[in-house]
């Protein structure tokens, strides 16, 4: 059996656009439990939010002897941290959901939520690639492009809790429609949407023959472009060139303001490895400022897919706890002084 | 007769692209003494800090009499914080000048340097528009585009301590040659030289008449555009309108990655006010992103030319022992968690 302190475990929860995931983690960051469902088709939220405690629970009666709960930590689409809340996520019709006070009435604990940026971010800086690193930039590839900053070794939150919006960076002035109702976000570039649109865009300009031509613009996948790519499909690999291109720009803006030790790329369009990455590094090393030419490292994830957000999520009760006593600390600095 | 407590004052340099002040400056920020010198037309860089060094010197002699001179704190271009050197700045053939070791050993004082636009954000968050608030940036528009950006109430430093660079955000791909030697970077369109350029632009494409045809480029300052806008030239409008777009654009890229409070606008382009505020704002909240919209102050520095960098350059110093204590406190924190 394990040691005493050894025994305690968070609760983390990465709500993601399709799959929710529920685990029990350890102090090291291994996984004592671990179980998911769908985060859709549910009749309300309210079903949903039943369905999480339902499966909180079960890790409770399942491995609970001895053992304690010590906190929950949650990663979700549009949380504001905060006000502990998730508000309006994007595809899901949510409204406002105090999933924060929610829990805590229910268990009693410690309890945080943040984006799945966020939590990735600290996923990293805890378990990943991030760790010793006091200044780096998590980016998170998926439908969407969201951003976590860490500086001086803390999360950077805002003054609203939404800093390192880098998906909504206007990258081409009067370019793509954006979910937000904007044009040229970098998002509508550089995510695994941004890919297929990339990928149509080249079938309306090019003439070369390839096989994504007998494919619709809904049922183009990302990972049927990566598939084609590595086939030899020349404008698949083209549509990953022009891709990299566009993040290898959006890093370099991302560089001059943030000047990080290295960025992290994560996510599904991440799992494209090199053929992302080597058009990636080219374009930013063309386009970043000269002081930080072959200097800033642009690197995989190390962490296992999405257990970056859940694992960060298990960390947040316990980071929230150090920058307050950082705030605190700091308040009476000012004072002194 | 001050209390022995007011009595205590620090050095501060702003070391600007064509005037070096020099003040003495005590904890309340107000000046005891304040001169200054070219900052160009000296032989060479040792004699630039043979000057230096005279200027505090007599600082010393006029009023040291039972007061306590404790600190050196200085704003540079180039300036790289923790190495405490100036780096090859743009418009001074200076090379790399070690200049807080130089002063260190001729004063055996606590000395600092920090680039003049991170020197502004001390200032305004001391003393000016940024009291009281942890989250802001500071925008300096002079010949370039400089900022200084606070978060969490701490000036942000990145890896390389340039952070905050955000004259070489990339406005618009392909556009404008920088002093960077890259092209379309922010500070090409707004800056006192961007406005320039713009005017000279519209010279081009309009057919108007303007007072402004009469002028050679490397005559035209921004001071008569701004003259001429004030006397009703639509030209000298227009271009600043066009400006205070670009600038409105860039402000909405700043708000997604920092998520600020409010951003301050300092330096010389600052002074045209509302010429060029209005457009900005118009600007700034078509183009942010809309959980933003109506809610970030953009003021003008209400600081008096000039005086934000030398007032935060004073306060070096402390602020450098204040994220030393922090860190400290922040690395013990994590041992123990």
């Amino acid at each position: 059996m394990h040691t005493s302190d050894k025994k305690e475990f968070t609760i983390g929860v990465d709500i993601g656009g399709t799959n929710t995931v529920v685990g029990a983690i350890l102090r090291d960051g291994t996984f004592a439990f671990k179980s998911s469902f769908p985060t859709t088709g549910h009749k309300n939220v309210e079903e949903f939010i039943k369905r999480l405690i339902d499966s909180i629970d079960k890790i409770q009666t399942t491995i609970a002897r001895g053992s304690r709960m010590c906190g929950i930590g949650l990663a979700a689409p549009a949380a504001r941290h905060r006000e502990g809340i998730i508000k309006d996520p994007a595809n899901l019709q949510w409204g406002t959901v105090n999933l924060v006070e929610i829990l805590k009435r229910q268990y009693g604990l410690p309890t945080a939520i943040t984006n799945d940026s966020n939590a990735a971010a600290l996923g990293e800086m805890k378990y990943g690639a991030g760790k010793g690193m006091r200044n780096f930039v998590v980016l998170t590839l998926g439908t969407g492009l969201g951003a976590g900053i860490v500086m001086d070794g803390r999360l950077l939150y805002g003054n609203n809790d939404v800093a390192g919006e880098l998906g909504h960076i206007t990258l081409v002035a009067g370019g793509r429609q954006c979910g937000c109702l904007r044009r040229g976000c970098a998002e509508t570039y550089v995510s695994a949407s941004g890919l297929r649109r990339t990928a149509f865009e080249l079938l309306a300009l090019e003439n070369d023959d390839s096989r994504m031509r007998d494919v619709s613009f809904n049922e183009l996948s990302s990972k049927m472009i990566y598939d084609l790519a590595r086939e030899g499909d020349d404008l698949a690999v083209k549509t990953f060139d022009i891709t990299g291109d566009y993040l290898g720009r959006l890093l370099a803006n991302a560089v001059a303001a943030f000047d990080p030790e290295t960025i992290i790329l994560s996510g599904g369009l991440s799992e494209a490895g090199d053929l992302l990455l080597h058009p990636t590094r080219k374009s930013f090393e063309e386009n970043v400022l000269g002081l930080h030419r072959g200097s800033v490292g642009i690197v995989k994830s190390t962490m296992k897919d999405g257990d970056a957000a859940i694992l960060g999520a298990s960390c947040l009760v316990m980071e929230d706890a150090a920058q307050s006593a950082l705030k605190e600390f700091q308040h009476r600095l000012v004072t002194q002084l």
